[in-house]
């Protein structure tokens, strides 16, 4: 048995998230595992991901693994997945790796960015990779607050999910930078796991600050109030797009 | 009666490209004009644009213009057809022009964009608006014949219809870049006009030089040659995007 890890690239609009789901729709883990099973001849090649991505999430750098017994190179592997899998779904890079490996436990950081377009009009191009915000945001504000995310935090303020025990919210994150470029504004933010709709969370929130609908040091006071109706929304799951798994 | 020039930007994807067409086809010109014909009230409004943008081609900076009898401001003109056009395409500016303005006889310069994604698979979130080209490219090449583009020529054989005079045929090109950043290739050309597909033909004729399939000094020999057949087949339409007009 061989264990191979899969980096891939996909365009998150017409499928409903990561997980393979009891139903026929359409989900990326679905459509890989069909396309491994066919060139596997077997019943079922389960593939294991670094985490789900929601319905509408896109990924330029989700990582995932499979076992196989199997004689193809890694290049092989890499042409025929490309051969057969559908145009929104891309393999970008195959390697064998340890029969320990695992793509969701081994998982060390993962980088998601979320992008926004800002200005009085929305775009035709961009659409369903970015949120459209027409409000004017103050940049140096929520850059100040990014800040107090920085580091290991209890997320619960920031999780759509209760959890059973305290220390389940704990989550570190090492860098959220705000770039912005014309009328796009680009947030990046990596961290050692997120928990469910964190990422859209925390955008939300720090867009609340920008637009001036939360005061100042808000961040600080919502983590600390441990309560999911502390924060603001979670934003639409289109802008947002899992960039790359460290391992 | 006032005119009006728009400035439109546009996912082609979906679109017959821009002329309104007898049939049923959806078509930029025919989804903008149906639009302009319900907030003024008219049978039909005429919009003209700065010229035609094949099946599949996108645009970030299209212009039109048309004419109305109304009171609205351009701001409430620009807000009521993005209220109600579809969502691949958006009013980026309405300015009000002198009544003599005509989106197509006055440009003086366009300017467009060709993406290229150049690596061994394709790209799944920028298939719709790039070429992939897994082939290696001698972007040193590319960028020495690109300045024999440079100036006026008599452009026959990068143009895909027969012309009833020579002279259609001469267009001056202003400057011709071409960027690469990782494993995208941007090719940005600008001119006083171009003829039927000659951006496609130009870059389809780039990329078999960087690609060794046609000799250095190609460009010089297929200009002078006045013959369609001389040149390179043309790219694909989703990787153009008109960026600009001038005037």
């Amino acid at each position: 048995m061989r264990t191979f890890k899969l980096t891939l690239e996909y365009d998150g609009t017409d499928f409903n998230g990561w997980q393979i789901q009891e139903n026929a729709n359409r989900t990326i883990q679905g459509e890989i595992e069909k396309v491994l099973s066919k060139i596997f001849k077997k019943k079922r090649v389960v593939l294991i991901g670094s985490g789900r991505t929601d319905k509408g999430v896109h990924a330029k750098g989700q990582v995932a693994h499979f076992r196989a017994e199997t004689t193809l190179t890694i290049r092989q592997i890499q042409h025929a997945l490309n051969d057969h899998l559908p145009y929104d779904v891309v393999v970008r890079d195959v390697c064998e790796v340890d029969e320990k490996f695992h793509a969701q436990f081994n998982a060390v950081s993962k980088k998601y960015s979320y992008a926004i377009i800002n200005r009085s009009y929305p775009s035709a191009l961009e659409r369903k990779f970015s949120l459209f915000f027409p409000h004017r945001l103050n940049i140096a504000l929520m850059r100040q607050e990014a800040k107090d995310f920085l580091g290991q935090h209890d997320f619960t303020s920031f999780a759509n999910v209760n959890l059973s025990r305290k220390s389940d919210a704990l989550r570190t994150i090492f860098s959220l930078d705000i770039k912005k470029k014309k009328d796009k504004i680009i947030i990046t933010i990596e961290g050692d796991g997120f928990l469910y709709k964190m990422v859209r969370n925390i955008v939300g929130t720090l867009l609340a600050v920008g637009a001036g609908r939360l005061p100042k040091g808000s961040v600080k006071r919502i983590l600390a109030q441990k309560d999911r109706r502390a924060a603001a929304m979670a934003v639409a799951p289109y802008g947002l797009c899992l960039e790359e798994v460290k391992y």
